[in-house]
């Protein structure tokens, strides 16, 4: 039980792609994740993915459409639909998902990590 | 699905400890509450509790301390914690909780609201 500063945690890592938890609570993680260039395409089965935007741009890309956010922006992508996040010019997000998320969903490619670290 | 701009929310309810829900995902519920002087000591049996300092200033009163919480601080009282929120000069916070999470947890009284609504 103490505070947790998000601007403290993201000075500690720099790789993007890569989240790290801070937090756990209700079955539930919160992240923090570096982001640049463009993710994989991929979806949650069972789990609703929340972003929520700490600094600078994120575009989600949908199968229809794209939505822009930026600091101060939050965001939920439903169970089941693909999204594919794009940080042109970089963003750093805070996530909220059940425990059991991988952040590349039901794609295993090079992106996927599975030993995600506390911080 | 749609960008949740924290600041335009904010901007649509002005009275303090009636949290405002924003956003649902996994059975949880994401709301906005802004908070001004001390609310009652309580605790929640089932729940673990996320607070997210938005703007402002929130001293989180424990039975064996007191934490200072400012804005990017994002603190977790976990199920059956007593605590005792106190924001002497306002703050703006996120909450992250499940969906049956009373916001006075067992406590009944004069600051219980029933039917927290949507914004």
């Amino acid at each position: 039980m103490e505070a947790i500063n998000l601007a403290d945690k993201l000075e500690q890592f720099s790789d993007t792609w890569s989240p790290r938890i801070i937090a756990a609570l209700n079955g539930q993680l919160v992240k923090l994740a570096k982001l640049e260039g463009e993710f994989v395409w991929h979806a949650h089965a069972d789990e609703d993915e929340l972003f929520y935007i700490v600094e600078g741009e994120l575009i989600m890309r949908l199968r229809d459409r794209e939505v822009s956010l930026k600091a101060g922006d939050l965001f939920v992508v439903p169970r089941g639909v693909e999204h594919c996040p794009y940080a042109p010019t970089g963003a750093s997000v805070l996530l909220f998902e059940p425990e059991q998320t991988r952040h590349t969903g039901e794609v295993e490619n090079e992106r996927t990590v599975h030993d995600q670290a506390w911080i």
